[in-house]
């Protein structure tokens, strides 16, 4: 689950969201990852215990950088994996590549973000742990890219597959209905990445047990 | 006081680092800014009760966005601004000003870094609080720009005071002695951004204790 | 005149453009100045006598960049000034000034674009040759800026005389009527900045007379 | 060859080295491209027989961008290929997948470049035409890649042939010796990348003779 950097998902609230998603977790045995902005990864760490990550992190090394986010900060703090990538925080091909290859040295977990099979293939090829499939198109739209591109979808999991046998693949954009993670997983992927779907919802609790509900059908 | 992202000012270490200079201006009285990175500001600005700022903020109002930095969440996690454009960290200048004027909503002090004379006009006259000015061939040598170029820090006072006669001056870049401190407010600026010149100390209490005397001469 | 990336600006349809620009000039007297995609600059240069400029330059000197825009090409392929920090080509505010300086020393005219009066100042404070106020929403929209925030052109003109006195300033965004032209200069600016307006025309030459007699007005 | 933006491969001296560089090809059937500055592209074009490239295009269609560069403005001016993603003007991943497709589309040659070898099968899952594999550190010091690191572009080819049989492969930086060419080749690339080596030297068209020589050995 991305928080992003909506209210709802800032501070105080934020650390409230990541513990509805414990509590998910450990009725449904679902398992749930959240990230939160920056700021808020520290408490969050230590407020629950699923799994913490970024949202983004710099491909540096410690020195004289200002304003950039270290890996070995996140991790102190708390997190154990990234996202990276993002479509709202697109990096150079070589900065990814460099990401990865930092999160392998410091024992994150490094989750691309990718917005076309194409590109999703070419993610995969630097072999990241995760790549998550989003068209930048339908996010936070409500319209799910499961129910409006399922043969993309698999499409991306042919063309990934064929350069990596063993990442885990994960898609999103639109993700608002239970029967959505469903489909998403029936159409080959191991999970979903949703924000604005649990975030702004009035009760994200309800709807995260509902989708962990469904990660079982 | 610029924390970078040296392992020396990440995660505890960033908390001993900032204690010692909340110890300085209780002893001195004089007035020390700490900003570290941002999963370390939360707890910063618990431990210690000088201000805490930023290193960066995103020029964006709170939504849908990843891996970006909200002025509500530095805010709420306890920053009472935030640096803008350092060198390491540089922005588009509709950025800039757009940053700025978000400080002014949110009551965050707007500190802009320029890198010469005529950008340090250019920011002033956007009206931020404080404008720092820090040539940044010199950021990091231990050669300080009141030593090396103590005429253009004449020069950019003069620049910038034409455009602006409320904004605060600082300098910085290379500051590494207490004389430089000295010097750089005999120039007409009334304050320095420092960091490797501290961080890196082996013993950063006694430098920052240095450089408030300094500041007294 | 900005010829954008348009189809019917690109190539031998440029040429044209320009040559209509040039018969304008010669029958009213009034300055039009074309500026092309890089790679129509030499041979518009080659075919007409106004003034033509580059979109853009980048700050470097001639070296081992790839994919970049050096300013002694564009000056020899013709060109006599540049575009800079267009809001569809915005730079970082170190960048800006860089170029403002090249110009300078290649003796070439930079003209820097500004989304509102706070940017304007601060360019003008830079000291270019022209400063050109776009609000970046009304761009393209053929609602012109003269006829939707007058009091924000006067306002710019001026924030940005208050630093500097000798600066030309133009506006532009929308502007679509040769009654746009003429309100532009009552506000206090010397000339505007067209685009579409003028490019998707059915007959460019007839709206660019149009708006080259409403500046006699 | 890359021209760059070297003075001595700019205007006049750009035709003359694309001459030079044409007549090697004459005399030896060797496919040599160039690929000059943007606004050198028309005459160069117009000057030789040999293919011309850009040195980079934007991922944009015809419309409302200012100092981009359009793939239809380089190909009405006569280029037939492009550089992508050079290590110095390096691109989000996104971007280069879409310019790849836009090359598909316009009839244009895609050569992608990759700093490294994870890189590099990056780019060969999105399937250009061309990828380049060549290490930043190495560029411009006349320490050939396929002497400093032949181990390197042995291991790019193997991992870049995993996930595309058909791609070409070249590489590049630092080549400067007739036997580097040799070496490149052996090493399994079909052909090498070069800049200053030939740019920067007293009589290119001896260098690149010579280089033209070594491919037949």
């Amino acid at each position: 689950m991305n928080f992003k950097t909506y209210l709802e998902s800032t501070g105080k609230k934020a650390v409230e969201l990541a513990k509805a998603a414990e509590k998910v977790t450990k009725e449904t045995g679902a398992s749930i990852v959240v990230a939160p902005q920056f700021v808020d990864i520290a408490r969050i760490a230590k407020a629950v215990e699923i799994p913490v990550f970024a949202q983004h992190v710099d491909p540096i090394k410690p020195g004289s950088y200002t304003g950039h986010v270290l890996a070995e900060a996140i991790k102190e703090a708390g997190a154990v994996g990234t996202l990276i990538n993002h479509s709202e925080r697109q990096l150079k091909l070589s900065e990814i590549e460099a990401i990865i290859s930092l999160c392998r040295d410091k024992d994150l977990v490094s989750c691309v973000c990718a917005n076309n099979p194409s590109v999703s293939a070419s993610v995969a090829a630097m072999r990241p742990d995760i790549v998550s499939f989003e068209p930048p198109e339908l996010i936070g739209t409500g319209v799910a890219v499961s129910k409006a591109q399922p043969e993309v979808v698999t499409n991306t999991v042919k063309l990934v597959r064929r350069v990596n046998a063993d990442i885990t693949i994960l898609c999103g954009a639109g993700i608002s209905q239970s029967e959505d993670v469903a489909t998403s997983l029936k159409l080959g992927t191991s999970g979903v990445l949703v924000a604005s779907g649990i975030v702004k919802a009035k009760d994200p609790y309800i709807i995260l047990r509902a989708f962990a509900d469904a990660t079982k059908l």
